[in-house]
C-alpha cells in the first residue's frame, strides 16, 4: 500500500496533525501514514527543506511526502506536487522541497478545486489541499489532474561554500540537531579523512575525525556526519552550547 | 481495518503510551493506531476536549478514537464509551468528550470486568481498561457488552459568549496553539467577512481579516480560524507573546 | 504483519528518524512500525532502558524492538539482536536491553555486514546497521545469519534496594515522569497494600495509598504504580518540583 509521510511545524499538542491524519484516511482508506516530524520550528521553512533531504531518499520508490511549513497560507503563494523518479513531494511552493528541484520530472500547481476540500479555509491549506491531493495521489489519480505545470518552482537561496584566498572553504552550520551536534553546507568524503583535513570555528581548529568515538569525553571534534557534510560534535557533549554557535555561524575547512 | 486513534497528556517520553499501543495490537492485530496527540499538558481535560474537537470529526466513519487526560484515575469517576453517528470515543468520564455529547446515540459505562486487563492498576486505567475496551470494539465486540447506559455523562461547564450592553459579544481564549494564535469561542462565518468586524482584546481593536497573508509581517491581526471561530494572530509571530495572553482572556467581538 | 517498534534519543524535530523509518519500509514493505518514544533524553541509556522495561512487555509476541540511545556509536561496542521468548531486541550492546538479558534465548553480534546498509555511517548505526536488520528478521530471516553469538551482553548497573539495620529498605528514584511522579526501585505488591507501609523521602514520610485519589489535591502520597514499584506523587500537582527530587535521589521504604 502507498505511503504518506508528514513533515510539518505543526507541533505535537494541538488537532491539527490529527485532522490532516482523519482526510488522508478518510479519502484513501489503508494508506500507510508515517511520521517524519510535527517539531520544525514555527514557520522555519530551511530547517523542514533540511529535514526532507535526511529522511525522504530512505523511503520506498513511489512514497508520497506530504510537508506543510507554510508561512504564507492563504496569500498568492502556489501549491504544488512535485514528482522525481523516486517519490512525490506535495505542498506549498515556498522552497520547501529545494533539495529535490534538480530531480524533478514535473511539478503541478494545485488548482483543480476538485482536488480539494470544500470550503477550503485560507488559514489551514494543509488539511483542505495538500492532505486531499496526497491522498488522490495515493488512490492512483495522475498527476496531470492536479492543474497545470509549474517552470519556475520557488527555491530557496543556498550560499554555497566558497573559496577564501588563503585556500580554506567558507561554509556555514545550515542545523543544530538534538545532540547540539553542528551540522554544516561543507561536504568531505568520510572514506578519504586521514586526519588531513580541519575545521575552524569560533576561534577553535579541529582535526576532522572519523566518529565520535575518536574523541575523548567532553572534548570538541570535527567528523564527517551521516549525510557526507562536515559536523563538529562534542563527545557525550552538545557542541552548540559549547561553543555558543547556532545555524548561520560561519565555519572554514582546511584541507592540507 | 478499524482505526484507532490515540489522544493523551502522558507526554512522548515515558513507556506509557508504548504500552497502550501494545495492548491494543495485542487484543486487535491490524488494527490501524494512529496518535492525535500525546501532549496535552498534563490533566488538562478541557486542552483535550478542544484538541478532539478539532481533529476527531475528520476520520472516517467508525473511527475509535482512545482518550487519556485523567486527574481522576483510580477515583470513583466512571469510564465510558459514546457513540455518535460517526465514532465512537473510550475514556474518562470526566468531561473530555463534551464536544461530542450533543451527537450520541449510545453511551456505556465500563463495568464489565470480562472487557479489561487483570489486574487493573487503580493508576493506569489507559492501559488496563481504555486501551482493551478499544480493541474489543475494533474486532467487532458490541457497546452492550461494556456495560449499562449512562445517562448523564459528565460535561465540562462552557462559558458561552454572552451579549453585552454596547452590543458587542464577550467570550475567551480557549486555545494557544503552537504558533501563538489566540483561539477563541466566538463564531464568525468567514464566507462573510468584509472587514466588518473587529475583534478587542488586550487594549487593541482590530479588524477581521479574511487570511494570516491580509497582515502586514510582525502586525497584529484578527482572522476567521480553520475551524470557524475568531483568532487573533501575528503573521510570522507570536499572537500570545505579544499580547501577554493566555487561555481564558477576554475577547469582544464587535460587529458594525 | 510483524511489528517493529522504535524507541530512540533522537528528537522528534530532526530526520533521523524519518530515514530509518524509510530504510525499514524500503526492505520490509507491509510492516508495522510504532513508534515507542524518541524523546529519550540525549544519550540517556538507563532511562532508555526503563522506557522499554515499561512498555514493551504489552506488545504481541514476535514483535521486534529496535532500539537506538547509543553514545558509543562508531566505537568498539558491539551491536546485538537479543531475543526472548516473547520478543526480539536490535540495537547497541551498551546495557540498553538489560531489563530483559535474564530471560534471553539467543543474543548475536550484527557483524554480518551483508545484513547492513552499504557504506555504513560511522556515526550513524542506527539507519545503516540496527533498522536494516530490524527489517531482515522482520521477513523472516533467520537469527543466526546476524552473526555469532554474544555470551557477555553489557549490563547496566543496578543498585539493587538493600536491607538497613533499622530494618527498612534503602532504594533510589530511577525515573521521573512527565507528571513529576517519582518511581522508585521499591517493589511492592499492591494487593497487599493497607496503609502499612510508610516511604521516607527528602524529610517527608509518607503512607503509601492505593491510588492518586487516595491523596487530597495538592498533597504528596505514595502508591504502588502501573509495574508494582513505589511511587511518590502530587495529586493533580508535581511531586519531582515539590520535593527538589530526581533521578537517584535516596528513598527508604518502611514496612510496619
Amino acid at each position: 500500500m502507498t505511503i504518506i509521510t508528514l513533515t510539518t511545524d505543526f507541533g505535537s499538542a494541538d488537532g491539527y496533525v490529527g485532522a490532516i491524519k482523519g482526510v488522508i484516511l478518510s479519502l484513501a482508506p489503508g494508506v500507510t501514514l508515517v511520521d517524519i516530524t510535527h517539531a520544525v520550528p514555527p514557520q522555519d521553512v530551511r530547517f523542514g527543506a533540511h529535514v526532507l533531504s535526511m529522511a525522504a531518499p530512505y523511503f520506498p520508490a513511489g512514497t508520497i511526502h506530504l510537508a506543510v511549513v507554510d508561512p504564507g497560507v492563504g496569500s498568492a503563494r502556489r501549491g504544488l506536487a512535485l514528482r522525481t523518479a523516486w517519490a512525490t513531494f506535495v505542498g506549498p511552493d515556498n522552497g520547501l522541497f529545494t533539495p529535490f528541484l534538480d530531480q524533478r520530472v514535473a511539478c503541478k500547481a494545485l488548482t483543480n478545486a476538485a482536488m480539494h476540500r470544500r470550503p477550503v479555509s485560507p488559514t489551514f491549506h494543509g488539511r483542505d489541499i495538500f492532505a486531499p491531493v496526497a491522498a488522490h495521489l495515493a488512490m492512483g489519480r495522475p498527476l496531470a489532474d492536479l492543474g497545470p505545470e509549474i517552470t519556475d518552482p520557488s527555491s530557496l537561496l543556498a550560499e554555497a561554500p566558497r573559496r577564501l584566498p588563503n585556500g580554506r572553504w567558507l561554509g556555514e552550520v545550515i542545523h543544530v540537531d538534538r545532540f547540539g551536534n553542528l551540522v554544516t553546507n561543507l561536504a568531505l568524503t568520510g572514506a578519504n579523512v586521514k586526519q588531513t583535513a580541519y575545521v575552524h570555528i569560533a576561534g577553535e581548529r579541529l582535526a576532522v575525525q572519523r566518529t565520535y568515538a575518536d574523541g575523548a569525553p567532553g572534548a570538541l571534534l570535527a567528523l564527517v556526519g551521516s549525510a557526507g557534510y562536515v559536523e563538529i560534535a562534542v563527545r557525550e557533549g552538545n557542541a552548540a552550547e559549547r561553543l555558543g554557535v547556532r545555524a548561520g555561524a560561519p565555519v572554514e575547512l582546511e584541507e592540507l
